[in-house]
């Protein structure tokens, strides 16, 4: 039986996605339990899952450590700790993504030989293959060491969840030549051709990211957050001028009827929500970040990757070859 | 008469697309004289061109520095030297963005009390008003000083060339709140609050960059750069998949058909080309760099800019207010 420890009230859609995607799992999956953290008034039977009453919340205006240190009875910080004492074997929250790096920081703990953890997230291509772009800024400023430990962890993570042999590894950089780019990826640019546990296959531009560059993706938190939100802000622009054409006139209109299933399926295909959750990698067990506008399904997905997470060993791995414990 | 120094031989296209670009500009500007520098078998005629030729080019494949210091009688360092020595009032070339940034600081020069020249590039917006994004790439490594003074240079450039009387700037982060982000942004951001010749607006973030979140936004030349090919690489990828779904069968062809020419209006809009070129922010000269991979059009975009930048005093206003001359 796999534990998994839920933050019933992190979201902005919380408690609602929360229960849809939980039920979902529990359906699908009958080896998982559910501990679920959050106020008793929105608690359900099921024979798989236990309530634990919580009268705090951390809403996504809190400050990441302040709050994590003060609401002590606040449901993401006691589901961190039920993976910290062992009571769950995962945990995934929708809440602030700030506040839930600080748990997985502060509470759940790192694994020793991990200098910083990283916000690593599965990201679509074109040709349906996907790639992990990490770190997603989990630190905003990173030294060269801090990226080659990324890529390390971010192999671990390709071959065991996502079954890739031999995973490439790119660096995301502003420039395919070996020389480019800031004091940061020349620095790391080296360090990485030096490790031979990774399949290094050099610097990687944004532009190419959705055409599958490389399997695994490493950059500082600060480049990964700025280009995941680039990447979001311009595919919502897009469809916005998209949809302002389709229905500008009667003739578009029809047009745009003939093709709704297959622009809805395109639209598909840039949501997030299919990629399941943010995995923090470095951390003494499992920490998933649900996507903030989760919907049921995207909760779900998340979940079912901690599921994965915990059936394919992935923290033993990483213990194992990265910090050589 | 404006004259402006033009490198014939830059760019994938060139040089058609330069004479292209040259002669629509003739034809449109009667007060401009044109310099072209290049092989002499490409010559023509008119009035006011007076063509000087070059036995050397610089490719897109030589390395920057070196090629502008060896090649002395490539047409792009020619034209440089056009500007330098007061043949022409601005330069314009679709070559190597290395090399012609090297010859805008080593031929050209700086501005005296200007730490580091910036690529500056106009973008569109959703609502058509379009921005001033810097640095995309002149220095990838940057120190808040020099974000500081890209701040003063952009809003210059939006007050004299794009008309807006008090410019909001914004400086790129990866959230809105003030200390967000890595050293570098948080350090800038008290650098800009206390500039008082800008109109400071605070963080912007990339997502919303396409909304006209401010006039004039302020970046190091890495996430410049990164964001810009993060930008083309969405769209661009965008529109394939659309491309793929609109001629899947013959149903969604016809339907494309009826929308056929508001999509290529759509696509008009995320194309660069209609903007011009990128400037060099900073130098004791006019530079403009086309886009690579321009058209005739753009090209002539690329030169119109050039003229207006020289009609509007440009040199002169960031002389006076940025180095203190």
């Amino acid at each position: 039986m796999i534990k998994i420890a839920v933050d019933l009230m992190g979201g902005d859609n919380a408690p609602d996605i929360v229960i849809e995607g939980v039920k979902q799992m529990l359906d699908k999956e009958p080896d998982v339990e559910i501990l679920l953290f959050g106020d008793e008034k929105y608690a359900f039977q099921h024979e798989r899952v236990t309530f634990q009453h919580c009268t705090e919340v951390i809403t996504m205006e809190d400050e990441p450590v302040r709050s994590i240190r003060r609401k002590k009875d606040a449901s993401m910080v006691r589901m961190a700790e039920a993976v910290k004492y062992g009571e769950a074997d995962a945990c995934v929250s929708a809440g602030n993504t700030g506040a839930l790096m600080s748990a997985g920081l502060f509470i759940v703990g790192r694994l020793p030989g991990v200098e910083r953890p990283a916000l690593a997230l599965t990201l679509p291509t074109i040709d349906d293959k996907g790639f992990i772009l990490l770190d997603m800024g989990a630190n905003a400023d990173a030294k060269p060491e801090h990226l080659s430990q990324y890529a390390q962890m971010g192999s671990i993570y390709a071959k065991s969840i996502r079954k890739i042999a031999n995973p490439t590894v790119g660096l995301l950089n502003i420039g395919t030549e070996d020389k480019k780019g800031n004091a940061l990826t020349r620095e790391t640019f080296k360090l990485l051709s030096e490790q031979d546990t990774i399949n290094f296959t050099g610097n990687v531009e944004s532009k190419t990211l959705l055409l599958s560059a490389a399997d695994v993706v490493v950059t500082d938190g600060f480049t990964g957050n700025m280009v995941l939100k680039t990447l979001e802000g311009t595919a919502t622009g897009i469809f916005k001028m998209l949809k302002q054409e389709l229905t500008k006139n009667v003739k578009n209109k029809l047009a745009a009827g003939v093709l709704n299933k297959d622009l809805q399926n395109l639209k598909g295909k840039m949501d997030y929500a299919e990629y399941g959750g943010a995995v923090l990698f470095g951390l003494n067990g499992i920490v998933i970040k649900a996507h903030g506008s989760s919907d049921g399904r995207a909760f779900y997905n998340a979940l079912r990757q901690a599921k994965d997470s915990v059936q394919e060993g992935v923290v033993e791995a990483m213990r194992k070859e990265v910090s050589h414990d």
